[in-house]
């Protein structure tokens, strides 16, 4: 049985190596195979979150694929800060090769205008809004996508960056200012209820930086959870666009005063990129520790037999319990989702594997629950029970061990949370001299005064690798100085190092 | 109120009229917008069939969205008869244009080899098999994809021809022929499963004939559901690719006789099409009639008032079939679905609207069940329930209506097949000369002796615009004629002209 890396060697290459479980890169170089492991999860995540979107009055709905490039020149900071990286597609025909040296591309079936592969949808959607949109009474208008982008990344790792990811984006109208901010602002909410009750994760709530804004928005609100690392994941954002892609795309309605107005939009994304989030918060050297509320399989149970009458009398044995979970269901319920998620059970019969090497491949799955059943247990009533998240193994009475489970999936999930808060907690430091926040960068988060120049924080992003993660809602107005210039400063801000 | 053309008058302006509820051109002329109602159909498309398909033992993965273009030389057959209309990228990175005017393809950045946007997903899945299947122990090996696909199309048509369209794609690898044959012919059944039980259409199933078969099967199965037109949709296959891809790819395992040999492989798709065969086969002139089981809305309740005290009134007279309303489950069982669906209903207290804008629009949209309550109604303890697949209203007493729904949702769905089922049946006709072929033809489906080759599939197409749909499955070897050549035959095939 090989060995995962441990995270104190190579925390790099540990990542790569519990990856695989979940991704695999693919023959386009720049794109990943998602595996039925890892999609099971990002079901998992789609699930839950659009459960949570629905209930905030979101409905889904599809747009297309590809973005005329006109469309990109538009929004006038769109286009200047906006990655140019991407997929162009320039042709729409294959021809037999005339040398007949297989297939080419037809230089006669060259687009009128390219289209681009769409690296976000903003251009697109708002365009088709412009028939949707009449009165104030059309609005708001919340619509959510659930889709696969594209911006072409040189350098990809699994789940973190690749060319083409999937994600979903949400791209809302609405009749004020006010009320497009309320709901940026509610939306990071969901993303924060979904981060912390679900991926077991206690981010850090803010806005970016000016510079550092979505390309075409007024204001970005950003979740920042900390890795095992110190390190922060942008993990997702939700953008406040005024009126500026109306404006682009000329989407007007009438007010209640009956006069013609822009209406007011709000974006936002969580991609796959959540999955990188998962394993680095909380997997450890023997792999992936799941929340039990985004577990593709709760439990497994690994019946041990040298004959089939052996398995037939453990089948026998734990039949009651295979019917209570048939009727489990966990209860996960958060500000924004109010549902039940079935618990998920597997019975491993194959003879092919052995029992060690089931073992620790449902570790390295990260299976929360390992039931492991001998022959000899039957006279006893008992059971052996593995709970991955603690590392325990206890011997439980049969009729027990579902009330059993079912307590610890609830107090593993919690565990996780607690774990990440309090190392987010411990690992978040306030400075005041550029000395101190040298030292601590290396170790979390650092508060700190800066004087919110471009310049500055370029500097101290060449010096440290370091780059203000937010402006964090929860901090208080304090006169300061910038540790780097000196400057005056109203308010401390988040650095930290990320991915 | 405007009324739609009358499928008398215009059958595909008809069409063209009711599509708009569910979808939209859009701004890249060949692509479309799906709709918030369109895609909730789409939803309850894809939660039933994932449902089956792991039902059946299949799990989700997700494979690159772009396909090397050397990959499509690599099956000999699969390049020669494929449809070479793709989108094709060659270059990878946008630019500002030296002279000023917004951005431009940057020439620099071209692809070494171009990548096609998928048609379709053998070649890069079947690639990846390479690196899974190594042993018999990894077979089968029984994969499903819910992904967005791309075929240049440019006389495009809502849901039946879309450059992108979304569908599922299933792509299995077994360790014998015979284990391949008989899951390609399983997921047919699944399929028609699916459409009778919950598109309440009754197709016919079969084998495409030879010269039809996708491009790299050995066999091609098909369902093929008539319209009301009595026209035929191919609306999804099911292929049989026996070794042809994994030699392509060279994908091999060790059988059980420790022999290396190559996988045989299936794979099958339905698509967003389905959605114009919901269409075409059971809507009127009046607007949609969705079959229950994959209706967005059961139930919408027009609460009737003038003042705010009496929709209060009407509210508190309804809570307790609200009450109901919210536990309540249908079950649309069937063959390979085991689960229930939730009762789903609204209440429309829009102010904006007049009762019969919204009687017109819900008609329009094919929600099975209207409740209208007047505040008249709390004395007498009525309600009005107005039933879109019958055209009926009538009175019946409020704590009746949610069995009374109950019963009528699943009579609805039952109905909408039979007429189906019927029309296919009264529309389908024997004939022993192309005298007769050519009136009957006119009126449906046609079961005729041909000699099976392409010329005489070819004339035939050419005088009557009529194909091979498929040898349906359940007819009896009989020795004939070939209605255009004389030519002997052994077998009836089923004839239809189609979308």
């Amino acid at each position: 049985m090989t060995k995962l890396t441990p995270r104190s060697k190579d925390y790099s290459q540990w990542y790569n190596e519990i990856a695989q479980e979940l991704a695999d890169n693919s023959a386009v170089r720049w794109c990943m195979v998602i595996k039925p492991y890892g999609f099971a999860i990002r079901e998992n995540i789609r699930d839950v979150l659009d459960k949570m979107f629905k209930n905030t009055g979101h409905v889904n709905a599809y747009f297309p694929i590809f973005i005329p490039k006109s469309f990109l020149n538009k929004e006038a900071s769109h286009v200047e800060h906006f990655a140019k990286e991407c997929a162009i597609v320039t042709h729409y025909r294959l021809m037999n090769d005339p040398n007949g040296k297989g297939i080419v591309v037809d230089p006669e079936a060259k687009l009128e205008e390219e289209l681009i592969v769409r690296p976000t949808s903003e251009t697109i959607i708002r365009n088709s809004y412009k028939d949707r949109i009449h009165s104030y009474r059309d609005l708001p208008l919340l619509i959510n996508q659930w889709a696969n982008v594209v911006r072409w990344e040189m350098r990809t790792r699994l789940f973190l960056r690749s060319a083409e990811f999937l994600r979903q984006e949400g791209h809302t109208a609405h009749a004020s200012a006010e009320e497009a901010d309320i709901e940026a602002r509610k939306m990071l909410d969901v993303y924060n209820d979904f981060c912390t009750n679900f991926m077991a994760i206690s981010p850090r709530l803010g806005t970016k930086p000016e510079h550092d804004k979505f390309a075409g928005a007024v204001a970005t609100y950003t979740f920042e959870p900390m890795m095992q690392d110190g390190k922060a994941l942008q993990a997702g954002t939700s953008h406040n666009l005024w009126q500026n892609f109306a404006k682009a795309f000329d989407v007007k309605f009438t007010n209640e005063k009956n006069e013609l107005e822009y209406v007011y939009a709000t974006s936002r994304w969580v991609s796959t990129r959540l999955i990188w989030g998962l394993i680095m918060a909380h997997s450890d050297d023997n792999g992936l520790v799941l929340p039990p509320a985004l577990a593709p399989l709760h439990v497994v149970i690994v019946p041990i037999f040298k004959t089939p009458e052996e398995l037939q009398q453990i089948k026998e044995y734990i039949q009651p319990l295979i019917e209570r979970f048939e009727t489990t269901k966990l209860d996960f319920h958060s500000k924004y989702f109010h549902d039940s998620i079935p618990l998920k059970r597997k019975i491993d019969e194959d003879t092919n594997k052995s029992p060690g090497r089931k073992f620790n491949e449902y570790e390295l799955k990260g299976v929360p629950i390992r039931i492991t059943v001998w022959a000899r247990d039957i006279a006893s009533g008992m059971v052996e029970v593995f709970k991955r998240e603690l590392g325990e193994k206890s011997a439980i009475k049969l009729e027990e061990v579902d009330l059993h489970i079912d307590q610890y999936l609830y107090k593993a999930q919690n565990n996780l949370l607690k774990k990440n808060t309090e190392f987010r907690e411990t690992h978040t430091f306030e400075v005041d001299t550029y000395e101190e926040f040298k030292e601590k960068i290396e170790q979390g988060f650092v508060m700190a005064h800066r004087d919110g120049t471009v310049e500055t924080a370029d500097k101290i992003k060449e010096e440290t690798a370091a780059t203000v993660r937010c402006l964090p809602f929860d901090l208080k107005n304090e006169e300061g100085k910038c540790i780097y210039t000196g400057k005056p400063s109203s308010k401390k801000v988040l650095f930290a190092r990320s991915y």
